[in-house]
């Protein structure tokens, strides 16, 4: 298994099984610290860099708070509008990047451009860690997923995966890149527009990965041990708020996951993920059903973090 | 008495005399710490979320302050408009507290929404602050008032409060309940439309409130001991900058305390607090006369929001 | 030589000679942290307080770096319309000063306005660092462009500057007064609008500086040991986006410093800095050259800051 010292997670492709379970191994040794709310003193003398190009709440703070879970500093910006990147310079990963890797021993970055982690990794002389990438990859939220499952289910292997919403979206990528690694099958629920692009199911096929496509939730949602979300209907900033506000309540049924049809169709033991913020997809009276899951993956998306962060940075081998 | 740990700090409501004694003697106990301007460690294994929804120098930096003076991290938010929050999601307050209550162990909370605070404890497993919730209670802010008076005066008992401004803010709110639990006489001066409620005035007559309102600063200032000032004039968002500008400058004299009228008719021992920023209901030139007390509220603030976290988080019994 | 425990730095205009080398010897100690990637413990009994009204990467993050590399701690703000600074209220920095002195031990201050950080030393009990002020001045920018320039080129004696773009810039004027307390020739070259004033040339020549203009980059790059870089074509904030993306690539070949011009006519040693970000004086492809120097400067800008910090917080003499 390659070290995890000084290795940039940009993606989840190339993550062998064996480095998934290496990964949840000291997500169970870190854990305690975060259950327990006392701060460790294992990151101490290092120092996290945040450039988020994107708004985040979830990745961001999650990012962060592990961080100090292990008693480090974090210095960065949460708003390209904030730095020159953002305005008129318009300046190159490059150019920065040789500023940002002098300020931290590790960067963490949500940029609104696909391959701009990567970018970054090739002239940083420290770690960088994707936290979202335009339409690219989403590794850390993934592997919080998985670890979820793991935790809820007691293996990844063996299960099926509906996953609902637009296949474009980057967590999209990074789930069907690891579950090629696991014996996981897939069904796929997105509207035509959102459908998996030929060239990524060729891949998917190449890489081994057992799936199918459906219409509609309602069809498929009895096969699931695993129900895993992302929202149909965009954020359109190019609308006012106003008028955003009327494309909330607009999913079509055939996405959605109710109470009802949990009721009459799911699995027992199937559970719930979504990374959250929901539009109405997943409507409320879902949280207090016996599948849902995705509140517990905050907690889960520290200690994941705290996990990787060690990892890379050497504090455990 | 109350234990403070693990206590919400929404209200001041329901806070009765003894309670103000606690945090105010954990105050001086920890108020070296600060002047002597040397961090300690009792926090050091403690994360604070901050939550504003709403932009706040004063009160953030104060709770942030206070955290780090005490060896504490820090990690959250100062605008909503980089959370998801803000933007198309409107997520629910459930939702975001069901994230914020893992990144950390209390969460310092403003929002626009009187209640907000309140909704957010109603969920959380951590103990939430409120920093302010739209017109309802600003408790952190009337807190660090009280602490100032009795620093400065010697006592809370026997005096008579001179409260001018709108009556409708937060601050308004949480002076009034403090009162009721003291020896304290008040003068209410407002204009009209930013006058006491019917119901709020009948609230404080049932809690025993001995208070009058009055027209004009000048008829009673001679009686204050505490002159407590919110600004009349309100920033308006809705118009442009320049047109704002145009309505600084326009406090009625009525709700203005001058030099002129302190030197003419205020005791010579009458302290004035100001939560501020000021508009010009108190202009630069009161700042050397012998009243002025509203520069070492920022000094207090953060001394009481040391106090105030060291009990909730248990550092201090 | 003036101790420099509890000193604003707010200006070059009065610095001796021994006090660069003083800061100088404090970096060379203090380099070893950053390299090493290993905070120290020398400040985490301080908070370092971060007012920057206007955007900034580089000077923000590398000030924060640097607290961060000593163990310190940090609050503030990085947009002063998060502040009430800002907005409707127009709060003097008087009384933001006298709120921001409670929040840390030190203030870092960035203004658009000139003169902004000197009148917040005024009023401040605790140091005030200047991060930039206007058309006024930026200390530590360029203290760390004259500790790159005597790392690099192993003194700042016997050199000859070539200082190209907007004379009218902060960096330009401090990077003046710090050439007069050396054995420093000047050579400048600025669009005629941009030429440095008659009263600072007047200035420049009574401070005994040895300097000459010029209109051409290429007619004087052959003298030149330190090429010392700022775009002239400036960010115009009142345009659209796409508007001033337009104005990108228009500075005249006679500003800019090309890959070419540097095989035909630089001196072997000559090195450039450049506090970047850059427009399009400066191309990508002179990175690869011997002379670029301008990464190497964000390593050695937190340095720079972690002498600095030490310094004036007493952790070092």
């Amino acid at each position: 298994m390659r070290s995890f010292l000084g290795r940039d997670i940009l993606s989840l492709r190339d993550w062998e099984r064996m480095e998934y379970y290496r990964v949840f191994e000291v997500c169970d040794e870190l854990a305690p610290i975060a259950r327990r709310r006392r701060n460790s003193d294992l990151l101490k003398e290092k120092i996290l860099v945040t450039a988020f190009y994107q708004p985040s709440t979830r990745t961001r703070l999650s990012t962060e708070a592990a961080m100090h879970r292990l008693g480090g500093h974090v210095v960065g910006f949460s708003d390209a509008k904030m730095t020159r990147a953002g305005d008129f310079y318009q300046e190159s990963i490059k150019d920065t990047v040789h500023m940002l890797e002098y300020y931290g021993d590790v960067i963490a970055m949500r940029h609104y451009q696909q391959g701009a982690p990567a970018e970054a990794a090739r002239w940083a002389s420290v770690p960088v860690i994707n936290c979202g990438d335009g339409w690219g990859e989403h590794p850390t939220q993934v592997l919080t997923d998985l670890y979820t499952i793991r935790r809820e289910l007691g293996t990844l292997d063996g299960l099926h995966f509906l996953c609902i919403g637009d296949m474009r979206m980057r967590t999209m990528h990074s789930i069907s890149y690891a579950m090629t690694q696991f014996d996981i099958q897939a069904t796929y629920v997105a509207p035509p527009e959102m459908a998996l692009t030929d060239d990524f199911k060729k891949e998917l096929k190449e890489r081994g990965l057992r799936f199918r496509e459906a219409d509609n939730v309602a069809d498929v949602i009895g096969d699931a041990d695993v129900i895993y979300m992302e929202p149909v209907v965009q954020a359109d900033y190019t609308k006012s708020r106003e008028e955003a506000r009327k494309d909330r309540g607009r999913t079509p049924p055939q996405y959605q996951v109710t109470r009802d049809l949990l009721r009459e169709k799911a699995r027992a033991q199937a559970i719930i993920l979504h990374s959250l913020p929901r539009v109405d997809e997943l409507p409320p009276d879902v949280d207090s059903t016996r599948h849902a899951r995705y509140w517990i993956e905050a907690f889960n998306g520290v200690v994941l973090r705290m996990a990787l962060l060690a990892l890379i940075l050497g504090a455990m081998e």
